[in-house]
């Protein structure tokens, strides 16, 4: 499994990933799924991919080392002019994949089940985040709806759903962030440490934040402590319910 | 869609269930998805059902009326004599049903996906509660897992993973049972007030709480109310991330 989240918000952008990947229950292995596209000071893209790992392996390798054209130019992710043009190459690309892999690897069992969160901006123009669909269509997170998920989403969504908005402080969207992703963890053994994490201001071009999250960090660890702490407290804080023996009269 | 969870602990059993249907968005009803059956004194059993609505409400019909025997004998549900033979009866109906209407529902795109829980206890017998799949097969919950789930699972679960145990206060887990609800209620539009609630406390075979929380209900909406306001106090409680301008030197 996976879970990444985009988050975009008047200041910037956020995205979290987790490094997990699993072919079935006794084969658990770590790869990044946060990949950074950088021109620095012109271009900062950020994918991230669930789905069949050999898939959006792929996708990523051909996004830097180019699709070729019918005149043998190669494309790459960074040739792209707008952020929309990227998410139609990246879609492209998906689309690609599917044609030369897809049947293979469907004939065998496996699925080609891909999505992808893909976020960053070009100088001079806006910050931007998409989510992709495994058919290459996308849609675009707006100040109504500032978060894109991918992967095993549910768990971490309420957290989410109660607290971020277009306005939210960016490290504070951060903290949210992670809290979906403490919530996603300890429901889902196949989403797990360590977890990449992107902060970017907008209009910066340059990662805030570029880091990796291992297990014995003590800020995550810290996070998850009170987060549960405060889960308890508040629970216990709200009333019992007024029936049966507590029943008002 | 539907949420419906069970919670056995050592002092009895809570059921909760919403009672929001759909065929698509555009025709959403209100149906009863807990259901009573019970011999004052002798057997309570609780049904609660999520899936394709006509197929439940058969299976529910047939558990009532009875399922037809070779010797003509109709035989019901309450006529079963301890839980795990109540439980081989429901997933035996199940699969009747299935059998008699399964192919004619699938011929025409609708899913014959269905899933119940089934709590309860006979005089002189175990107070137990198990989950039956569309095959009519089924687990029980047990001191180490004591809570099963049904329909829209995901949203609702890190709270009770979190906070339910075997050794939990009956009106605690009801509580908890309620803000799993909220969880999901808000995430999922599928699932919806009023909420049908029973607490059975073991071995009084009578439901202490056999209740309906409607949409105006002030406990409901003011639990809603205090864990929105707790979460938010939880989440700005927490320091900021250290990285970028708050790393620590």
């Amino acid at each position: 499994m996976t879970y990444c989240v985009g988050i975009l918000t008047e200041a910037g952008l956020v995205m979290i990933a987790d490094t997990r990947t699993n072919a079935g229950l006794d084969n658990i292995a770590t790869f990044r799924k946060l990949h950074i596209f950088r021109e620095p000071g012109r271009k900062l893209f950020a994918l991230a991919t669930a789905g069949n790992l050999g898939f959006t392996q792929s996708v990523i390798s051909i996004l830097r080392e180019g699709l070729e054209r019918a005149d043998g130019r190669k494309e790459t992710l960074l040739d792209q002019a707008s952020m929309f043009e990227a998410a139609q190459f990246v879609g492209e690309v998906i689309r690609h994949v599917h044609r030369v892999d897809g049947a293979a690897i469907e004939q065998y069992g496996s699925s080609v089940e891909v999505s992808m969160l893909l976020g960053g901006q070009i100088a001079g123009q806006s910050l931007r985040l998409f989510m992709l669909y495994r058919a290459g269509n996308f849609i675009e997170a707006t100040p109504d709806t500032p978060y894109l998920q991918i992967g095993e989403h549910k768990y971490g969504k309420p957290i989410l759903d109660r607290a971020v908005t277009h306005r939210s402080e960016l490290y504070d969207v951060l903290k949210l962030g992670l809290i979906s992703m403490d919530s996603t963890m300890r429901s889902n053994l196949g989403v797990g440490l360590p977890i990449d994490i992107l902060v970017l201001r907008r209009d910066a071009l340059v990662p805030e934040v570029e880091h990796r999250i291992d297990a014995g960090e003590p800020y995550f660890h810290d996070l998850r402590e009170r987060w549960s702490a405060a889960l308890r407290k508040a629970h216990n804080d709200i009333p019992p319910p007024p029936y049966g023996p507590n029943a008002k009269p």
